[in-house]
């Protein structure tokens, strides 16, 4: 038998989330893409594209339909949407789409989730208390969010921010021997089950300018990095640093690490968008289920305009595809 | 009549200076580089090179001898130097040379200062006292330190850090309004007479991830950069920010500045360094003459095997002649 179908969340229904959802069904081909099924309203879909769509009312329908139309699993009836005109019955819709999706991926009913781009702001009108969509799936899976890590992905680049949306000047303090264990061994069993990497590398970055010169502009890579490493070495991971970042992003240092743990958002993102600024995915690890999302937001001055780049959509796909083969594939 | 040679400062005559002078040299046509002479010690060229060397007593020599051979002006002697070994006589010969072309090209002897790599702590240990050359360079030129901009250089992308040499910690309270304002008026001047850009566009990042989110995630953007880009916009500068660090530096953004003012070391060298790893110059603005330099280190665990890349000397030599000719050429 195969891999069951991926739920796919369109997000919020005024955003370009449906848009980019078909666009990439289109060239389900051309991407090999995991057949997927669209979870959401489907008006929205209808509006932005003139293409086949097929209702369905449960996800075992998904992979004969896939070949023809775009599968479409609807929720509750938001109402009129107009794109680009986001209101509370879209974020409603939006969030009835992620937890759907979670239960069917929790279930095995699919075989992962995607999720398009969601407003904060609305869903926070809405009673929404978390700080986005990842630490709500990691409370649905029983996951505390200080457990997950957020990886982001590209052709041949997986950063991970230790911290994420916290002030700059906040982050030295943030930065405990724990965390970057904690984050480490997340990375590890991520990388081993989802990507097939049986003894992954992990390469750690320095938080000062030349990772600090021996101490002399800042001191956090001798107290808190170097003995993150040194505990994590003693464990078994194969891990290097702390590195100077910005001397390990270039080729010829990316082919030495499977994915680098960075201090700070910046010096995590700034690398991957620099080289693959429309096509860069966000990937959860350390959850029970598959979660990946493209790394854009809902784009409402676009939407509806038919101009939206489904390249993130399209990787984020693919890479939920990928992952959930080598899940089945059993453990590297 | 033309351009003036540049003075090349070969650097620590037991780094990799001289050999990727003498490999620059090599292909000089193929680059179109500006004819140059080098500045140090003849025997450690001659170690690590076996081409045609030409010793000149003066700049005025430097044209005619270019096409046929390296020509060298040599400074005290300082014995024996063992590629790789580096020791006190050479740290003495590397400031000698910096110091002989600073005084070159402020005669205007020489059109610009190209200078190789050298070695904090042996300079340390001879009693120099600034933080690195380019201290050095400006006091000889009767210029305060805090009145030059560092700016990296790659083939479509320019950065200039506002903060350099300090731990991450200390950037926050290390920026502003009067810091910015100055450093984007020496970048605005330096485009202007180097690069003969008539009305720089820079723009300005942010400090915090997403730069703050209206506050939401440090409040540096509102209190300091904002202000200080309003100010600048009054002035007439066309200056855009703050913007997001991580969405800045691909291909699409590049495209709509000059140079990128960035408020730490890393900030501005992940993008460089990630996109032009071994081809980066490092240019100092702000000072009476043109100085580029190659943006990397001596080296010593490489000297002397022949394997040193020489494309970032190229790229800086090519860089001073490409800005002399550009002066030469009178204001934009």
């Amino acid at each position: 038998m195969g891999v069951a179908p991926l739920a796919v969340a369109m997000g919020d229904p005024a955003g370009i989330g449906p848009e980019v959802v078909a666009k990439a069904w289109a060239v389900r081909e051309v991407h090999d893409l995991q057949p997927f099924f669209a979870i959401g309203d489907r008006r929205s879909i209808a509006a932005v594209w003139p293409g086949p769509i097929t209702s369905i009312s449960h996800p075992g329908a998904a992979v004969a339909v896939f070949p023809t139309a775009i599968p479409l699993l609807q929720v509750d009836d938001p109402g009129d949407i107009e794109p680009g005109s986001p209101n509370l019955a879209g974020a409603r819709c939006a969030l009835d789409s992620i937890e759907l999706a979670v239960g069917l991926a929790r279930s095995g009913a699919a075989s992962g989730l995607v999720t398009g781009p969601v407003a904060k702001r609305l869903l926070h009108d809405i009673g929404f208390r978390h700080p986005g969509q990842t630490e709500f799936i990691a409370e649905r899976c029983g996951v505390a969010a200080g457990n997950v890590a957020m990886m982001m992905v590209g052709p041949d680049l997986r950063t991970v921010p230790l911290t994420i949306h916290i002030p700059l000047a906040e982050v030295p303090a943030a930065l405990t021997i724990d965390l970057i264990l904690s984050r480490a061994r997340t990375v590890v069993r991520g990388l081993q089950r989802e990507f097939g990497i049986a003894s992954p590398r992990l390469a750690v970055t320095g938080l000062n300018p030349h990772a600090g010169e021996e101490g002399m502009m800042g001191r956090e890579e001798q107290d808190v990095i170097a003995p993150a490493i040194a505990q994590l070495r003693a464990e078994g991971v194969q891990v290097s640093g702390p590195h100077a970042a910005d001397s390990l992003f270039h080729a010829g240092a990316r082919a030495g690490y499977d994915a680098a743990l960075c201090m700070y958002h910046d010096q995590a993102l700034i690398p991957l968008k620099t080289l693959y600024f429309d096509e860069g995915v966000n990937m959860t690890l350390g959850l029970p289920i598959l979660r990946t999302s493209p790394d854009h937001g809902t784009a409402f001055g676009i939407a509806g305009r038919g101009t939206a780049s489904p390249r993130a959509m399209i990787a984020a796909i693919r890479l939920a595809g990928q992952c959930a083969r080598a899940r089945a594939a059993g453990p590297a």
